[in-house]
Order: structure tokens, then C-alpha cells, then sequence
């Protein structure tokens, strides 16, 4: 089986063939099909299989590559699905069809939704999850939010992705205290709420603050997957580490015409890449996603690819406890509620949390 | 001094001066201001310096930043510069102030302008580069062409961006027999022609690619900047490799009223992040820059900044040996020309390499 990709195109008729062709050329061989013996142009640059018309001027091109050309490797695979051709106007990525082989190759999640409910205990009912903030918080303050939050109940407690080494909170202070803080929690409640420290960094900071991470007892942790490069996302699992993807500059990207359709980008992308969990801008928050998006990304985590695990989608804002039961039912057992403004909004937040935890228990018992 | 970031806006009046409230808050403390203790907004948040209508309903919001958010990495950078506000509409980076204290954290390019000139032997007159192409040749047939091109006098040689580790040119072979055809090639004319080849891959491939670049004897390599991540570029130069920057995926922030302005992503990021040379889209070729937009990337990557090197501007496509000399008195002599499809739309290569080669020297001489 070929990589196939669907390319929605300004354009119809034969001007949609053409982009088609430019594209199968562009993303391969980079030259004009003119230049290249036709033998070799079979052989390695990707095939137009089909262009059919979407109405408005626009249509869409299906694109297959011979999958070898990616050579297992996440960078190349950005590269092949839209390198040059974000330098053009008017395409976008609209899906994508996966080879096993391919899929295998990349790896997704090593430890992928039924892992993250592994570590946590938790079955039958949605995580919560909840970020430490705001930057500027002492690593103290910080581990005490920490601490109320699990106190209370919720799952999985993040850094702000932030949070990164600054002076008022740097790295180890603060993943020792905010660890130490839930694991005390954690003895109080004969809990299991798992504190994730944001590590993203360049590549030698991120190694080493993951290795930092484990030693000191943390089971996962967020890392902003774009800023620091989808292909650090597979080493990453591969020290054990639950691995959280942030959608940070993911919105360069969606564009209604242009880019990489989210579902696309933090649906498989960031799944084949390697998250085991994928923050997303929730509809009704103070992003821009409609519901369809959101609906769309949550199933492109959770479907069957071959090979890869699936993912837990982590929808984020737009959510608090009154609206709890609304979300579950929409979105499922199998998802990851992401609180934060909703939560710092209210004066008592070990309370705030608390009555969240009531609302999902209360709602998933049901 | 802070960093200070001018940001362009959907909106006038006070409809534009709470979005860049917003922004202020959104890429720091991430809560609304309400939720936040002035003392602690008044530290940590983005400070609006001013905001001035563009016409057209737009205006453009003057934000800074605490340098030390930063931590010196390049990942945080992005985050804080784009991160989250990538995700709602109508907002632009179109320009960076760059305190020194910062400049000195991120480094910049290890060699500059100046060392890729040491390497080179190369004085007072642009640098001619060409591509190794197509995927699906033979490693042995792509040295081949390395040999004629440094033959020919070709300053650099460097791998098209979309060869990575395929088999049917393993990177190994390759760089060994395209560095061995180049050296051949330099005992021949007495010149100093360098071989880069493409180490773009997750990070442990691109480390071990260019440890392998390295001890064959390559002086510099290309990576795919964006899909690599940005982080992976100064650890890459201070290998001693000279690092030119390609622009895959970045026509993803080129929108006219989101993303990150050109000149700022590839003039001023790329270079910051440890780029010796950036590769980017010259107008009249096949891709959509305007030539007011190139010679702004030019001068960001060669202007003063602090202690950061200047980087080589690499105009790419839109040029053959006829436009040489209109080429040379626009971007001037500090320049890398890059030409692939106009070389190889000639049918004999090595004449075509030279003709290319005579006119830069005569008219760099004239």
C-alpha cells in the first residue's frame, strides 16, 4: 500500500490537474516532469490518483507515495507530506491513509491510551487533568497547587507549558516539590493523581530534564510538540514517560485553504509521531475550533491504525463542572478533560476542584 | 532591555487594544487578568508598549517580554513568541527586538558569514551553490554529478532536501562518495569545492548523520529546519559543521494577516537559532515571495545583531547564467545563489555549470 494523501486544491478542471502534477513532482523528484526519464519518474514521484471537484472553485487531488521515501523518519515525513509546497498558495492536507508498514516504522504511542489508564488506575470514566500556573509561581506555590489538586481528586496534574527553567521555578525545584507534593496527597487519598512536568527544551535540555523527570518518580509529562520537533516525541516514550502533546504554534497550520487540517496534524500526526495524549483547544473556549473539528480530532486519536496505539484526546477550555456531564456524553468515557481558567476562576480551588471530580464521578457512575 | 515584538491585528481602537492585552496574558501567565495579582501581572505579563492602527482595520500591538522567559531556548522562544496565539485568528509576528543578554543565551550561527567564507576560500563575490537531485538516482550517480558541478567550479554542493537515508542512495554511501567526488574534483582544478549533505532526521539520526558528515571530512551540511525543529540547529554548528537552513514547511506562518512575517521566521529565527546560511524562495521562481519580501530576509540575515554572526541570505530558483549579473547588483556580492531546475534544464550539465560559474567571476570582477 502507498501513502495516500488527499490535497484540497485552489481550483478546478485541468488548472487542478496541474497543481496535482506539480505537487506528485515538487514533493519527490523537485524538479519538472520534463526533466526527469519517465522510468524514473514512475518509480519515485508520487502518483495523482484521482482530482475530483469540491464546488467553490476548489477541488481535491488524492496523492499516493511510495512510503519508503519517508525512511521511517518524522521530519521527512513533514517534509514529503508538505515541505515545499507550504511555500505555495491555496493546499491543503486534508487527509491522509497510512501503510502499516509506514505506521510501523514510525512507532506512535509506546504507551497510548490504555497505557495512560495503566498508570493512573482510572477505568470506566474520563481523566481530568489541570495545569499548574501561572508562570512567575515559586516552585513552592506551584507544589502547592499541586497538592490541593490531587488532595481533590483530579487525575493528571500538568505544568503550564510555560513553565520551563525561569529562575522563579527552575526545572528540578519544581518537578521534585510538585512530585513530592502529590505523592503526599497521594498517601492522604489512596489516590494516584500523576504529576506531568512540562520538558520541553532543545534537544539535549529535554533528554535531560525527561531523564530528570523519571528519576525523581514523574510517569509522564507535556512537552510543546511543535516548537520542539515531532520527531522528539518517539524517544521520548521510549524512556517509559507518558508522553502529553501541546498544540503550541499548531495554529500556523489552519488555515481554511492552507496548512494541515487539524484532525490531519493533531489527529494522526501527533499520534503516529508519538503522544499518548493530545491537548486541544476545546469549542466554546477562547479558541477558534468549531465542534466539528474538535469531534473529527478526537476520532482520529481513538480509531483503529493498524499498529498504532490509540491516543486519548485531552479537549481543553470550555469546560467546567456544571457543563461535565454535557462533555461526557459528547465526547465519551475515553477522553481527557483538560481544566485551568475554569478552575483558577473560582475563589476556593481545592472546592472548585473538588465539585469537578464529584460531577465526573457522579456522571460516569451513572 | 526586553523583548520587544510587534504584532499585527485584525481589529482597531479597543477592539485591538484588548486582543493585545490578550496577548500579553495568553503568552505568559495564560489566565485572563482578572484572575492574576497585579504585583505578579505587572512582573510576568507582556507589557503592551503601544498600539497603532495599520488602516485597512488592522494595528499593529508593540508587546515586551521578560528576556528571561526565554531560558535561552529556542523552543520556549517560539512558544512565547507564537504558541498559543497561533491558534486564534488575525494575529501576525511581524517584528522582533532582541535584547543582547538574549541574543548571547540563543547563540546564533557558530561560523556566520565569515567562516562559511573561511571555508570556502571565497572572497568578494557571491557564493554559487547547486542541488544533488533527483531522489531515486544512485548514490554513485549523484556523486557523479557532485563531480562535474565541483568541476565546474561550484562553490557548494549540497544534497536536495528530500534526500534523507532512501535505499536507493543510503546516506552513508552517499556522503562518502559525494564528498570523494568533490575532493577528486578539487585536486583536479585546484579549488576548494565543499560537499553538504542533507542530515535532517529525528534527533538521533541527525546527530549520528552529522558525526558521520564530520569524519568524512564535510565541512557543513543542510537540515530541514522547521520539520528538525529550530532547537536542533546550534547543537548541530557547534559540531564545527557549517549549517545551512532549508525552508520546508515553513510557508505554513506566511499568511497575510497570521503567522510569523518571512523576514522575522527565516531572517531573524533561523539565524538566532544557529543557521550559517538560510535557504529561502526568490521571487520569479516557482514560488510566491516578492522581491520586497527577499530583500528584507537578506537584510535581517546580514544585519548587525548584538553579538549574533551575520548569516548568508541562499535566493533560491528564479536565477540562471544570463540574470547573474541582475542578481549580483541587487542581493550584492554577500550571497549564496542557489540553482537546481535551471541547470538541469540544460542538457549538458557541466557546460551549464560553467557558463553559471564564468558569469558570477566576471561580473564580480568587473
Amino acid at each position: 500500500m502507498r501513502l495516500t494523501v488527499t490535497y484540497n486544491l485552489a481550483g478546478v478542471g485541468r488548472a487542478a490537474a496541474a497543481k496535482a502534477t506539480d505537487i506528485a513532482f515538487e514533493q519527490t523528484l523537485e524538479l519538472a516532469p520534463d526533466l526527469v526519464p519517465s522510468a524514473l519518474a514512475n518509480r519515485v514521484a508520487g502518483r495523482v490518483d484521482s482530482v475530483t471537484t469540491l464546488g467553490r472553485g476548489r477541488s481535491a487531488a488524492v496523492i499516493s507515495f511510495d512510503p519508503a521515501i519517508v525512511c521511517g523518519d518524522l521530519p521527512q515525513l513533514l517534509n514529503l507530506l508538505f515541505g515545499n509546497i507550504s511555500l505555495k498558495a491555496g493546499v491543503l492536507v486534508a487527509d491522509v491513509r497510512w501503510p502499516d508498514e509506514l505506521l510501523r516504522a514510525l512507532g506512535g504511542p509506546a504507551l497510548g491510551m490504555a497505557g495512560v489508564r495503566d498508570l493512573t488506575g482510572v477505568r470506566g470514566r474520563p481523566l481530568l487533568c489541570t495545569a499548574l500556573k501561572p508562570l512567575g509561581l515559586s516552585a513552592a506555590e506551584l507544589a502547592e497547587r499541586a497538592h490541593l489538586f490531587a488532595l481533590a481528586g483530579i487525575d493528571l496534574i500538568k505544568d503550564d507549558h510555560s513553565l520551563v527553567d525561569q529562575r522563579t521555578a527552575p526545572f528540578e525545584e519544581r518537578v521534585e516539590r510538585c512530585h513530592d507534593a502529590v505523592a503526599r496527597a497521594n498517601r492522604v487519598t489512596g489516590g494516584n493523581a500523576l504529576y506531568f512536568p512540562n520538558v520541553t527544551g532543545g534537544p539535549s535540555a529535554l533528554t535531560d530534564r525527561a531523564v530528570f523527570a523519571r528519576r525523581t518518580g514523574c510517569r509522564g509529562v507535556i512537552v510543546n510538540a511543535l516548537p520542539a520537533g515531532l520527531g522528539a516525541l518517539r524517544p521520548l516514550g521510549a524512556t517509559g514517560l507518558a508522553v502529553m502533546s501541546h498544540p503550541s504554534l499548531a495554529g500556523a497550520f489552519f488555515h481554511r485553504g492552507h496548512g494541515i487540517a487539524p484532525a490531519v496534524l493533531l489527529g494522526d500526526l501527533f499520534r503516529v509521531a508519538g503522544s499518548d495524549a493530545v491537548i486541544y483547544p476545546n469549542v466554546g473556549g477562547r479558541f477558534t475550533f468549531s465542534r466539528a473539528t474538535c469531534v473529527a480530532i478526537n476520532a482520529r486519536l481513538r480509531r483503529p491504525l493498524g499498529p498504532v496505539a490509540p491516543a486519548f484526546p485531552v479537549p481543553a477550555g470550555g469546560i467546567d463542572a456544571s457543563r461535565v456531564p454535557h462533555w461526557i456524553e459528547r465526547y465519551g468515557a475515553d477522553t481527557i478533560f483538560l481544566l485551568g481558567g475554569s478552575l483558577y476562576r473560582q475563589s476556593d480551588l481545592a472546592r472548585a476542584a473538588g465539585r469537578l471530580v464529584d460531577a465526573v464521578r457522579r456522571h460516569s457512575d451513572g
